[in-house]
């Protein structure tokens, strides 16, 4: 499985995806589903990915090599991050029609994609792409997406989460959403890929690789777990009713 | 959809279900799903139900007929929570095979169990009871089954929940775990059963009914936002090479 998560807030934006694919719990690998792309001071573009690996390879495949002939339209041709989000919801869609061009099944095939990003001047944008190719976008209301195994790590996100929150907050949000993951879920595991983009800078992070000895990720789990317990505790008792 | 879960701890057991049914979002229902069986001083036996509302309801009628016409074997004529446990799996397996004697698809008519309780001077168990009948009990290592969508509620458990945990907090647990699964999920829904069991009492607890503006869940469910926030905020902020 995989699970990523992206916000789009009023300082900037937040994405992190973890690495863990599997076909089976016996077979587990390594793969990165964080991708970036830029051109400093004019562009900057996420692409997180969810789903079949050769699928999701087949994307990315398919947008950098547009990239490296200069074939038009690519990522760095087009004018605004709603036609990205085209751009990647059609390349997404050629993909699974080739692969299922002999199959009714298609959906063994599916993937779904995050693309977040700022082109020039215009506002970044945050988009949910689905595996037909059509797509949502991020608003001030629903300011984050994930895709994979979302559930174990909404709560914290519903709970805490607002459009005005600090990017070092939201980053802190985001962790112990995957932490509480991969606690709950094996398919889902270290390290992670983090990054923060800070609204109008127009630079490409390189982001950051989160190993499982990680010292500011385990301070923050087990941080998080010691201030779970004593909130815990300092909660009212339930009434005697609750005991008869 | 459903949310129940059950705990199995030193000092005694742990037990909520919501209420919520729904066949489609436009076709929503209150039907309880936690049911008390027992007789003072000598057996206390609980069954939760999830999926399918025809196939649970007939598992508990044939439960309840078996009673009230005392025929053999029936909850309060078993001697032990094993017992319990075999009887309840046959009557889930015979309701299962009865409907879909006419059909390829049995997992549509699927539904899942928590049984728990004590008899006589024996041990408390609990159990998982599985849509083919057969089942898991819980242990120290794992004193707590969940069924039904319990995605949501797992990471508080798995970051809080221990065996030697006092009956209070571990209730306290189950309401967040119940308040997270409700804010992000509208399938599962108040009001909820609750009920503690102390251990060797052998009484049958009436159990409380939790509606949507009880005071008691809604102070739980504020507070508990709350703590979490400052949680947040406290925790220490990432370094510099996540904004790089």
């Amino acid at each position: 499985m995989t699970y990523c998560c992206a916000m789009r807030l009023q300082d900037g934006m937040v994405f992190i995806s973890d690495t863990r694919t599997n076909a089976g719990v016996d077979h587990i690998s390594v793969f990165r589903k964080l991708y970036t792309f830029g051109v400093s001071n004019e562009r900057f573009i996420v692409i997180q990915t969810s789903g079949n690996l050769a699928t999701t390879q087949a994307v990315i495949g398919h947008l950098q090599n547009q990239l490296e002939l200069k074939l038009e339209p690519n990522l760095y041709s087009l004018n605004t991050m709603f036609e990205v989000a085209e751009l990647v919801g059609h390349t997404l869609r050629k993909v699974i029609a080739d692969v299922t061009s002999d199959t009714v099944e298609q959906s063994n095939y599916f993937c779904s994609l995050l693309v977040g990003g700022q082109i020039g001047g215009a506002e970044m944008q945050l988009y949910n792409i689905y595996p037909q190719g059509n797509f949502i976008c991020a608003t001030s209301d629903t300011p984050y997406f994930q895709i994979g195994e979302s559930k174990y790590g909404k709560p914290i996100l519903d709970r805490t989460l607002r459009y005005d929150m600090p990017l070092d907050e939201a980053m802190r949000c985001s962790l112990i959403s995957f932490d509480s993951t991969i606690r709950s879920n094996v398919s889902v595991g270290m390290p992670l890929d983090a990054l923060i983009y800070k609204k109008d800078s127009l630079v490409i992070p390189n982001g950051k690789r989160i190993y499982e000895e990680d010292p500011y990720f385990t301070m923050i789990s087990k941080g998080w777990s010691e201030a779970l317990r004593q909130g815990l505790i300092e909660l009212a008792k339930p009434d005697e009713d609750y005991f008869q």
